[in-house]
């Protein structure tokens, strides 16, 4: 039995990490933790007879222990019971399959308790790259990637030489407005900007595909993952996410992955890696698929992508406040507080307003999350 | 210095390993051969200083002597020729860059003697794989892959476990008759069959790539290669020929290999496996690309493919048949005796006229060979 923990259990890759986890008979689920969805998480505890639940704050700690008193399952709240989550003696591997920044301290324990990590939360490299990846190696961890692109160049990578990289290829579907011009962006509603074209996601994710800022956020995660910088990173549009992403090595060989949209293939090659277990699902058929087409990222019009890589370029602690300027920016487009443009100019505002601290600590990152949300908070008003 | 000999250096793939020798610093030609072309041959042996070569008869080695008496080179001939540069002690690697059964017995010793292959010689493995891979494993080498499809496969399969493989997709560009009928194929001419699309290879292989039988000469030796049976081979037509072959695992992830359509790719990674080096030569621009097409293969009028795949089934020595057929009808094609159809015509007729011989043995394949050849040379007159 290989026994795993989930940071953030009834999401988009927390349920799908169950369904793996149900399609498979030698998985076995010793910890989960959910926000405020506790219905969900009650029936999760009732089928997985986890050891552990984590919810968000203490009242509903407080009920979910009322709920599933006649269980042998403890329950803890915040961020003290996401630590204890995550450090569970008994897990050897922490599913961080939860969104934002909240998912770092949560896998910083995991890592020193020796847990290796089947990574979904984008936010831990994106802000804090440059001490994870070295605490990693020096914990003797595996960081395991689960999105479907770093899972994708993970695949490529396996038995080959990182030395022998020459580019990694991260693929972009361009996201539900891919084509359009600034003009027509003007005017979008969040109905439209939730219709993406492949994947089926989380909401604020789905507004991320739509900035590209979600793609931003993949080539800053890529390049810690696999110690390759920005300019050896291209993202090339390819609308019908068949590729899910690329490497090409010195010789001029691309490796690719390809596959079906379903995140149940990188969550399970993460639990299981290396080896590949069946999965069921639809398959490619080349014979039906026609054609796989590319095209340039339009980085004139989707800023999401331009902008990361600037904060990618300037380090330290600004690609925490363009991801955290991002998360509030989204947040208010998803409120119809601000118009879909209005996510690029929050973010550059914050990004602008922001001095940047080289090499900063976890704390200086928290903090630097801190003051992007305040200096967002004082211009834009959300929940009135 | 890693030193290899080539058995057919004078042929398309034999110069272009040459022209892979020629930029690294630290590969060493010590043996080299030619069927006649000894004109070629000696310019290769005054740039590169093999310590042997071969030719195909003791008239041109004689030639050839006379010809580089100033230089401290042996020239053999013939079968013994080949046999000598295939089993020489200064070698590591065996090229086999020749066309034809003729390569299968320089092969054979060269396992002897503990040489690793990097096999080009497609007839090797089609009509005697097994005797070849079980040979290759008892004497501990390895078969390292030079066609662009299979090196594909191999660099798919590199760190991957064998038995997770759901099946092999070898992709075919379908070459220069691709989309026509039958009707339209009655009168093509030699020089429209060599009109490939995307390679320049030699004349018979090209005219292989306009039937088809190209691709089923590479089914077969898949079979062989990577141990997979012909339920889970499929051929994928892909005009461009941006996806040298594919792999689809247990677990719905398909693995691909693309690249330029150039062959120093497959003989350098063959040559340096797992090593990749810098390979000078066009990157692929996925940018520039637009699109990657994909269509079935056309069986019905494309015989060569399911003919081979009926070969294949039945086993024993009708791959060898299949093969030799195909080889005096491109002749007769070539020197317009026949017409592009009547190809087909000689390869059924030879099938049909074969009385299988069930794993059969180095001296009983060669016997099959022969009689083919007799067969086809009593119904068809060449060189009149």
């Amino acid at each position: 039995m290989k026994k795993i923990a989930i940071l953030g259990s009834t999401g988009s890759i927390g349920t799908q990490t169950l369904d793996v986890v149900r399609a498979n008979g030698d998985l076995e689920v010793v910890g989960i933790s959910a926000g405020s969805n506790i219905t969900l998480l009650e029936q999760q505890i009732r089928e997985f007879h986890p050891k552990f639940a984590a919810v968000g704050d203490e009242v509903k700690a407080a009920e979910l222990r009322d709920r599933v008193k006649d269980l042998p399952v403890k329950i803890g709240s915040g961020m003290d019971g996401m630590i204890e989550l995550a450090t569970m003696p008994e897990s050897e591997i922490l599913v961080t399959a939860i969104v934002g920044m909240i998912g770092i301290r949560p896998t910083v324990a995991a890592m020193k308790a020796g847990k290796d990590i089947a990574l979904a939360n984008k936010e831990t490299l994106v802000t804090a790259g440059h001490i994870i990846m070295p605490l990693a190696e020096e914990c003797g961890v595996q960081i395991l990637p689960v999105d479907s692109e770093h899972s994708a160049i993970f695949q490529c990578l396996h038995g080959e030489n990182r030395k022998e990289i020459e580019k990694l290829l991260i693929t972009a579907s361009g996201g539900p407005f891919r084509g359009k011009t600034r003009a027509e962006l003007e005017n979008v509603t969040v109905e439209q900007a939730l219709r993406h074209p492949n994947w089926s996601m989380g909401h604020k994710i789905t507004i991320d595909s739509a900035t590209l800022v979600n793609k931003g956020l993949e080539v800053m995660e890529a390049k810690w993952l696999f110690g390759v910088d920005l300019d050896h990173i291209q993202v090339v549009v390819q609308p019908k996410s068949i590729i899910h992403s690329m490497v090409e090595f010195k010789d001029g060989a691309v490796m690719a992955q390809l596959g079906t949209p379903d995140m149940k293939l990188p969550i399970q090659y993460a639990l299981y890696y290396p080896e590949r277990r069946f999965l069921a699902g639809d398959r490619l058929d080349f014979a039906a698929l026609a054609q796989i087409t590319f095209e340039k990222p339009d980085m004139d019009t989707f800023l999401g992508l331009p902008m990361a890589m600037q904060a990618s370029r300037t380090g330290g602690s600004m690609p925490t406040v363009f991801n955290a300027a991002n998360e509030r920016a989204v947040a208010l487009f998803l409120a119809k507080k601000i118009r879909f443009l209005e996510i690029y100019d929050v973010i550059a505002g914050a990004m602008e307003a922001h001095k940047t601290i080289a090499d900063p600590t976890l704390e200086q990152i928290l903090a630097a999350e801190q003051e992007t949300y305040e200096w967002i908070a004082n211009r834009y008003k959300m929940g009135e």
